[in-house]
């Protein structure tokens, strides 16, 4: 086994003899093998990976710390180890199995003389390994937001009137995808004008005007990591108000930034944030939560949000992203990630972020 | 309601109350409205799309042949929904609901006394439904084929001696893109050489060289409907043994799409391609199913694969694919997706399947 699956085997409850994890994340975390369908089934000695034909020879060249196991029928395979380990109960990955999925699996498992654990113990167990990531995790997801930040650079020259939001994001898209990018983080935001008063629109066929604030929350994959990263710009020209509310947002993300190390409650990092955006003058114009974890998921644990208690701790890598949205006018969002130190934070950004106007 | 939803309602089994629906497919399959997050409740009366936030307005608008309600805190709309209706059991979509989602559901649908379904029997009921294609569902899937077409055929002029497989990938996604495709319907297959053995390589950095065969297994997504489509062409010239397989593998197909009927069941069909292969000479090189439906997903129902049960019907969209796969050497497959009809089917495809030497 790896140092992750020995610490999860470790951390396995003493009613339990297995856990079998099917996430394509999760495997990916734990093995480092890359694959749509698996089954790895750790128990306290050893670690087995159960993939189709399909992967079977690259399964075996490139997976980590695990036996691989091609299968022809899954049962048997499942039924074969069951026996040789002992195995009477298995944890299943209730964040991954569907009930439909966990069915099929209780019932190959009754038929063995195991049977399955429905509770969600298990995601707990992992979230708390994916939170703190290594160094390797860390230049990884450090390499896709280079690729996100070199991408925007050279797109913000195609930027000009009556340029549309969607040319703007396929051309980032595939100069991301150019630069070694295996992938988009999620679907590219390139939002402008009123729009931009939408945390969440997409991009549209409406043409780019001066006066436009345009909004671009991006981020590449890298070998399975994400990166996650807003800027938002003007094109021309810019109002008092617009410039009032940039600056606003932008010194409530430094705020933020100053707020993150360790030590420090989620909850309160995005209760000085918030507080500050709400003292400005924009109390209810901020809607969503500060941050969120990134690495091989968009979203993942810790959540910078109202109330919540976690404790962040060095290793973790947040996202710092308040916003203003004012409908019907225009919305201003600045994120950068960061990497949570013993005594702070390093912003993982290095596109600057004072106001733009192209 | 609309029909589909009326259709659903119907279906629902009489201990039943009501239905709830959460995978974005489904979602979007009975109300047209396209989201990341929402709950679709269907109770023999009424249906109702429960979204947060960043859907309210978009769902409003949008949402077919359902009662749209933003909700701020999920458990008390579905707790008044719950009461409204007098609900006593509701049936979880089993493919969809995590054994995480569910048991929060579980709990949520207790408090308001009444008790959720985990059986599959909803997706069953759902399945009987998108089995069959209407008519825009099969323009949609047409429109986003003939994007595939065309941007393979504008591919093709790009490809001579030592560009990588991976650069023609990104080319083709991008042209995919600029042609109105919303997505691709899955990482596009382009491999060539050796590579065209394994039925599901990935693009990869190696140079297309004379004598190569080059797999293109690709498809678009319009209007949320995929397209599927693989054609295998060589450059520069092919050995006997090349055209020998080639043949072999169109003939194949064509026989394929002549079993292809209303009243054929799957695993006859299966049958006619790979006795075919078989009876060639090469027993043991198609190591996957026939086909496989299309729509929403990439892979629907009904499957065209060994001793399959399942009748095709007028309606159905389903992929013949087959191929030959001779380790270490070459590979070949041909697929196009048809639609069934009551005295044979209509295949989808306009672009050639002889072969091609670029």
């Amino acid at each position: 086994m790896n140092s992750s699956l020995e610490l999860l085997a470790a951390m396995l409850p003493e009613s339990v003899d297995a856990a079998l994890i099917i996430s394509n994340e999760n495997r990916r975390y734990f093995t480092e093998f890359v694959s749509s369908l698996g089954y790895l089934l750790l128990t306290r000695e050893e670690a087995y990976l159960l993939v189709d034909f399909r992967y079977a020879e690259a399964a075996a060249k490139y997976a980590k710390g695990c036996t691989v196991i091609p299968y022809k029928l899954l049962p048997e395979e499942i039924g074969r180890l069951t026996v040789k380990h002992n195995i009477r109960s298995v944890m299943l990955e209730g964040s991954a199995f569907t009930l439909n999925d966990a069915e099929s699996m209780d019932k190959l498992l009754k038929s063995n003389g195991a049977e399955s654990i429905h509770s969600g113990e298990l995601d707990k167990l992992i979230t708390k390994l994916r939170v703190i990531k290594t160094s390797s995790e860390v230049d990884k997801i450090i390499k896709a937001q280079r690729i996100t930040e070199q991408a925007l650079t050279e797109t913000l020259r195609l930027i000009k009137e009556g340029v549309t939001e969607q040319e703007i994001a396929l051309e980032l898209e595939y100069k991301m995808r150019r630069l070694g990018a295996e992938d988009v983080s999620f679907e590219l935001i390139v939002i402008a004008g009123e729009k931009t008063s939408m945390p969440h629109g997409t991009p549209g066929n409406n043409k780019i005007k001066p006066g436009d604030f345009i909004t671009f929350d991006i981020g590449a994959v890298y070998k399975g990591y994400h990166s996650d990263m807003t800027r938002t710009y003007a094109l021309g020209y810019v109002s008092d108000k617009q410039k009032r509310v940039y600056d606003t947002v932008y010194q409530a993300q430094k705020l933020g930034l100053e707020a993150v190390r360790g030590g420090a409650v989620c909850g309160e990092v995005d209760k000085i944030v918030r507080d500050y955006i709400y003292h400005a003058g924009f109390e209810g114009c901020f809607g969503h939560s500060t941050g969120h974890g990134v690495g091989l998921e968009i979203h993942e644990q810790p959540r910078l949000s109202p109330n919540e208690k976690t404790v962040l701790q060095s290793g973790m890598v947040v996202t710092v992203e308040p916003g203003i949205y004012l409908p019907g006018e225009f919305g201003v969002r600045i994120e950068d990630m960061a990497v949570v130190t013993a005594d702070g934070c390093m912003s993982l950004a290095v596109l600057p972020k004072e106001l733009v106007i192209l």
